[in-house]
């Protein structure tokens, strides 16, 4: 193994810029000590919700347009700027699903893409909630609501249903507390 | 909740391209019937391998440059060009770890960034490897390989130690099978 140096920025640019992401180019030198260019994408941080109603997990099932098909996921999304974690979270849930108030306990924080991009996504658990009325964006308008048994949750997590990483994970670590 | 109708892609642009990622920008029909506009990130897929070498499973601890910090993943790393995820989830471990051969189960694909990338991660579960001498790249000349019971894996997954979300979606399904 090489001597064990950290990564040095030495110059960072701005490659390409829309509202909702920046590619960023780096001059760096790596650990072994050998020049290099890193190119990163900059976007929102994100928000997923475990929230528990009468020992179900809350689910939204929903056709993602990268992925060409239909995909189980937790409520969740981007960050407002200026927004707090917390008031995301929140918000999100009771875009996607109605449900509001209640108790919530942070589970941390986790990096979906760390290679490519610092993007966080901060995890939450929510109980005690109330039920309202749904507000979904338009690109939101085929969301659909579903309540799955926890311990059915974990299966769908096991057979591949729910294939968004950080549900997958954020939902093992609720059923392993719990 | 409006009308339910499917994405429809009217035209897609390489508005970025560079060797690591490309930015698309397409115009799209979103589900609600209004137009819009949907840009999106195009990188290689990758690999994660929960790898148990006597009941404990390996970690590579290294400096994350993008989090200005050291985190704990399980190894991996991008397929190759033509590559096939098997192979990639070989050759990265061999390479950050040394460990070869063994028996190899799939525990899937997941997405760990849906809304703003197609990027897709093979899971794989290995046993029963042979030791051998890593080779790791230049960029992983700060990579140490940790064996962590597979317990305490679960416990560094909840604590926050493993910042990566397909990682520790790995580790807790490996754990929930055994």
């Amino acid at each position: 193994m090489a001597e064990c140096r950290p990564w040095v920025r030495h110059h960072s640019d701005v490659v390409f810029d829309t509202s909702r992401l920046q590619v960023q180019r780096d001059q760096v030198t790596r650990p072994d000590g050998t020049a290099g260019v890193y190119e990163w994408v900059a976007a929102a941080d994100l928000v997923r919700v475990a929230a528990i109603v009468d020992s179900h997990v809350l689910l939204v099932d929903q056709y993602h347009y990268l992925l060409s098909g239909w995909m189980l996921q937790l409520p969740g999304g981007s960050i407002d700027p200026g927004e707090d974690g917390l008031a995301a979270a929140r918000r999100e849930l009771a875009e996607e699903t109605g449900y509001q108030g209640g108790g919530w306990t942070s589970y941390g924080q986790t990096y979906p893409l760390p290679g490519l991009t610092p993007t966080t996504v901060h995890l939450w658990m929510a109980e005690n909630l109330d039920p309202g009325q749904a507000t979904p964006e338009g690109s939101e308008a085929d969301l659909h609501v579903r309540h799955l048994q926890l311990g059915k949750a974990v299966e769908a997590v096991a057979d591949g249903r729910i294939g968004c990483a950080v549900s997958a994970a954020l939902i093992l670590a609720v059923a392993a507390h719990s």
